[in-house]
């Protein structure tokens, strides 16, 4: 089968060179169009990435791939829906609130960005937690009048978060959760992203927007599909953060407090993660793990730098798993995640795989 | 009126080296005596300080005192009590729990080490949340038999804890506490330490023992002497943390989650933490900062680097408090406490300055 | 006497901010204006300093003075010289361009910006190793028909370079000079500065146009005056350097190695810089170090986070003095210079308190 | 071909665990044997690393080998030659003193200790430079009666320095290097390795005995083997450096300054490091990379944490060729150089590796 053709909006960025390396050899995607700032337009790819004092603004660790490194850019405000299939789209949200819509109603638009996150019609989807949330497109479709739709992902800090509670979720019930969260400096990006100065031994304990990001998004990633489809529930549970950055480059650590519906023991909840699959959908795909979640014995882990890169970023690392003894049917845990890969590109990558596998991109 | 001659066991450690730059010049107490292990004795304490290599092993930020860099270095099992009016003791526990006794019996002994402050005979002062603990001396003396007592302080990431509860607990009631503590390498010392290539890029989350150490010393720093002073009562609160290392040198950072005994407002909070000024007895110690807990606006502090050494280290910084949606009148904040000033040497001397003025060393 | 009315242009930049540190309580100058880019104009400073997500953005370890915060901060473009007896500049080169020489008509402006170093008719000043060349200034003031003149500083890592040579230079002559620098990350200041993503567990081995600054500044800096005081004649040296960027907050470090003019002993080459004195006009100058120069005998030494700030950051700290081997009458070393206070703002405030004892303000 | 039976001594350090990385699935060499101090000997090899609280000490980005994960690990001084056909030494110094040469009467050594380098019948290997040493070894058996030999590795920091020597020696001859390194942390190992509190924010200007076993190995590697086979003539160069560590996790820094025996311009300098093969009994083993040295074009590169993993950490990264200056025929450049793949652990293998395809080890 013909792989579909994707547009990357937004390719010059960090956020965007992740999409690039993602999307290497992918069996579904194709990578056939490079879209960014009218700055870049015009030039080949490599060129857009230099710096004006000779730098290969190229950050990811895999290397620049040739064939994409010689694409030309285009301007991100004039790319046509008709040349392709899919877009993916790493672009800041006030760009994104211009460009998606503009796309989505032709092709569909998988997004990093937080622009339509918190829209009625529009679903949020991690795929081993709700992938039945997808149908939520025709709805969109229905009510915009689109061919195509915008799905967006959680913010990084959300995604670690939601997929280890989901297995709670479902063998316990899930009554609140406060977590503190120990982020990495690459979810702030480069522009200017968060300067040496700052995080060289400190700790800065606010990220604007990002505790209500994790709040509200918890509870809609958990949340349910109404039986016609139109709209989700929100999932019903209080959560309650403090979102901190770390002198770490990559990996989200979190440290969770949980209270569940029902009595359990500690074994109980080890194992509720440990067996956990995801949805039926979501298994296979091709940026899919083995699991979900790794649950390590060693009271030591898990650590950002020694976890983070478990199956190419896509599992969540759990440890510490105690009782509380504050909250009622209280735990406690401490998970890794990474921000940049199943956070980001790769976690937007897997939302379209999965909506490819459920035939919802035609 | 003449100081009273202080013996230091441990000296030569980081934790002693702390002892010695805090005592430097003090009102009340001169440093005539140092003790280390027999390696060391015999020992001017420069030379003793000195590793094989030629390096000079005093890695306090104050320069080394002339004065004590010249002294003789003596063995601490051989420490005669008879030649001093009080003891400090930076030792490790398991040594600790054999000098401190032998010194107590004579004179008292103030230690920043853990050994002896889970004994129910034995007060943990924090001078501006408990000094009317004190007197609990007077029955360790009475049922040991000592001249002396040992009066230990909290474990470093107590000590922040404890003090912005205060306020609290005096004003509100705290029925329940959550924490996640970010904690600096300087609280493991140097032998060995936190090694490089274990906290670069990283987070460690485990300290073992720390958690217990915080859940058991908050309730017991802030209970209540019984009416003839012979045994506190631990303060009624659950407490639940989460404990771990992240690259900072100094400066222990702390989400807190808190559940008052009553409604409150995010101002209210905050005005009984401004304004709250501790036990009258601590005010205007030696070592005493002008206020004890300072808040900020700011929503980016407090940071550990710009914190850290607000007043010599003294003052526990505190920020970011919001209503936590959570916990029953459930709120939330970030604090920062110099782990090793007031959370180590210079906190302990705040004691012996607390008994000093109370009359107790006598 | 009254204090000189000075006025500081780039007041809200890191480097500004560090001059208002510099200059609290001067006993010659007192700061009575504070001019910024338009964005500024017209808020009170501590206004201007804060960001729109609340931070207030003052960054040096010292506490901003209330006096400072208060004061109305106008349009760099908009400063009357008439209202002031001296400028400090804290502004970028392309600015200092187009502001600096317009004040100079009028008084003397003092800059921490490269923008002039290499014009013939301006001195760059080290006052313990030229304070001979100040005069210059006259020649200036007669060639440009300005009342005022220019004074800049030099390059952070040219500072402490020049420092440790010029003892050599005096006993010994000194042939050639290689150096390799570590340098800290605050000298790129704040905007954008180097961003954690790229120094976190690296190195950055390019500074761009640091190493011809190095190399032309040593030869000016150790240069002659010309007996009718129209012009210098570098010193006579070749000077190499390769310039890093490492994962430190403040403080460069050099590895230099040096050809003599004759032949030496590490005896006599630590004994020139231990004993050197620099110029009599610099000595007791308020910014003044007792030396200038540190030799420490520890071989682990110096070390920048260790060693920065000896004497506020104005001595420079040399360690490691030993033959080389390679190079004729060869000696390496390593030295550490704190590069915002000696190879910044203090530096620049040295500079005037220079030219105020020689009375060369008036 | 049955694979050759190799024991590793030292299996529980870091070195150690780096060797059982580069050995897995080797395809001439099994590991059959680990062997370790008394302390570990008859426990499993999991058992072995694992400490008192818990923690499983395996430190290398390779997850554990299962298979050797259960071997029993057996006391250093009791591993019999008999069993084994090669041995791989990771163990400190002073134990290689002892261990190696008893091993070394029946089998061939290869080791990452620095014990033997020096003796006049041991061949300092680094395959592309000079696998013409190799017979060397004949020799050694001749003298002292052995039938295996010792064969050990440079230090982590000589090598990269002598790979990118070596194209230089060859079509310019080298008459000086001088050289300033920033290494890596990992170097120094794990017990007690660098502490946090050292290196954070800072730079060490020392490394004990680092700068002369540099200058020391470099001749020796560079040098001819005499005609009979039985003595090696150091190559004449002067060398002189500063070692000094930095806070990077793995891979070295080094600035070069060279002076070569003729007139050369920069094209040629980096024509020589890129067209460079190297010795042809080096090409195509199993741990080569497809070419020894790689010269980046963009100004700021190489970097550690960019470049030292290119083709798994055996590939010397190069750049910033530039002229010096102040050397004849000068030249300066900076490399990155992996210290525990190339330079340790994989490099000793590609050792063995060589003197397996020229039928040494039988």
């Amino acid at each position: 089968m013909a792989k579909l053709r994707a547009v990357l909006i937004g390719a010059t960025g960090l956020a965007g060179q992740q999409f690039i390396a993602g999307l290497k050899d992918h069996p579904h995607f194709e990578l056939t169009g490079l879209a960014a700032s009218p700055r870049s337009a015009g030039k080949s790819y490599r060129e857009a990435l230099r710096t004006s004092n000779g730098m290969l603004g190229w950050f990811v660790p895999e290397p620049l791939p040739e064939a994409v490194a010689g694409m030309k850019v285009v301007n991100g405000n004039e790319v046509q829906a008709k040349d392709f299939d899919i877009a993916f789209s790493a672009v800041e949200s006030d760009v994104a609130r211009e460009v998606e819509p503009r796309l989505a109603r032709d092709i569909p638009v998988f997004s990093a960005a937080s622009a339509f996150r918190y829209d009625e019609d529009v679903p949020l989807l991690l795929p081993p937690v709700n992938a039945e949330h997808a149908p939520l497109v025709r709805e969109q479709q229905r009510r915009r009048g689109w061919k195509g739709f915008i799905v967006p992902i959680a913010n990084c800090t959300t995604t670690g978060l939601a997929i280890t509670l989901a297995p709670l979720v479902e063998r316990f019930g899930v009554k609140a959760v406060m977590m503190t969260s120990m982020q990495a400096i690459s979810g702030a990006g480069r522009s200017p992203g968060v300067i040496g100065l700052d995080i060289l031994d400190n700790v800065i304990p606010y990220i604007p927007k990002e505790e209500q990001k994790v709040e509200v998004e918890t509870k809609k990633i958990l949340g349910t599909l109404g039986a016609e489809g139109a709209s989700l529930t929100p999932y019903e549970v209080k959560v309650s953060c403090t979102c901190t950055r770390v002198a770490v480059l990559e990996g989200h650590t979190e440290a969770v407090f949980v209270s569940l519906g029902r009595k359990a023991t500690v074994e109980e909840v080890v194992s509720a993660m440990r067996e956990w699959q995801g949805a039926q959908a979501a298994r296979g795909l091709p940026g899919a793990p083995p699991r979900w979640i790794e649950v390590l014995d060693d009271p030591f882990r898990p650590q950002p730098r020694l976890d983070r890169d478990t199956h190419d970023g896509m599992v969540t690392t759990v440890g510490r798993v105690r009782e509380d003894g504050v909250l009622e049917n209280g735990f406690k845990y401490v998970l890794v995640s990474h921000n940049t890969k199943m956070g980001a590109a790769r976690g937007t990558i897997l939302v379209a795989e999965l909506m490819h596998a459920q035939g919802l991109l035609g």
